[in-house]
């Protein structure tokens, strides 16, 4: 499985599945949800704590381990947000599409372009 | 589109591509997508402050602006971990397979089905 | 020591000086000090996620060593502002009188008064 | 008011009264609190997104408008671990000291002095 190959449905089929057969799919209130969002943020925040970019860029290069930190808190990241999609019977493509639809009109390419100001990335 | 149909290859090519358009994807570095994935976070989590769970439910309910902010700020966090997955050239199926059958050797079903001690979301 | 003896200017100083002690003032910039603080954010979250709010309160009155694990992680969030008070010069005290003196006129007693919709904490 | 003459207490006092004035103080779940600290952190965040450490330092020094909207959001981050330790009856003097008493311990000055790679801010 790759993302090349897999629905943004069939992995959070995979969500839903791992937490129905621990019957835990009962605590999906979205505090505790986003506040799990948080926590795994921070801890994906850690691997890149007191180090410059290209200090993070090697180590991902040449570390195997250490990208495969990364890769289980970006992991433990992803799988909340989706579990919240679960839980708000949200579609991301949908949210996602319109979303980016709409900061195509915040920030036009031409008056943007390159621009290191003001890159829209968080509205 | 739907997250039926679409892969998250297809949606994280959408990331890319308004990024690219803006020739921003020299923006980067770990340290700011992880920042504004925290900032993302933040923005999400005031939409549920002060509410209660049943408080929550019966607004994305009834208040049809309400789901569809907390559908924005979901799309912003989910764009943020994308762009995280492309500047570190992670699978992030592959990494949420790996991810989850770990914690199903952490979490056996029958040792912590329905059990509010200790739900393994975040490790 | 206690706070009621203890002013502020007293505890910036202890930050600041088991920092300097480790030569670690240089490792100050708002990035990774930010940073920081969101990571202890988190750990201080992680104490409360998937407890309701009875249950937190009734372990920190039977628990010594949950309250103490509060306590430690409320000492590191605090540090992290501090440090960032100290690399920003920014006088706390008067930092604060000011924004509640903001609030005060945003959020008269008299209109918000025991009003659950907006609590004006965060804004 | 200032650091210099400003009890940790008369600060906490002023944090309590505001949201006394306000019958606010029964709105004190630490989930909802930590979930404010949260936010703020990442309202602080964005004053700091997509700029070098030196760009950060040169805007305060130079923008005093730049600079009060660091102070507004430390402010609203400090006011938030306050009332966190008003929740808890915590005693940040205490706690503080001890930790750093406990770091002090796991970073002895003569191994970590200068050492970029482990920082032992955040554990």
């Amino acid at each position: 499985m790759s993302d090349a190959t897999t629905t943004i449905s069939t992995i959070k089929q995979m969500v839903f599945q791992y937490r129905e057969d621990r019957d835990w799919n009962k605590y999906s209130n979205l505090h505790d949800l986003t506040a799990a969002l948080s926590i795994e943020t921070g801890e994906l925040f850690e691997l890149f704590l007191w180090k410059t970019a290209p200090e993070i860029q090697e180590r991902i290069a040449t570390d195997a381990r250490y990208k495969e930190r990364i890769s289980e808190e970006l992991a433990d990241v992803v799988f909340c947000a989706l579990a919240i999609s679960l839980a708000t019977k949200i579609d991301l493509t949908d949210a996602i599409t319109k979303k980016i639809a709409k900061n195509c009109l915040r920030y036009p390419v031409n008056e943007v372009k390159g621009n290191a100001i003001d890159k829209g990335m968080t509205d």
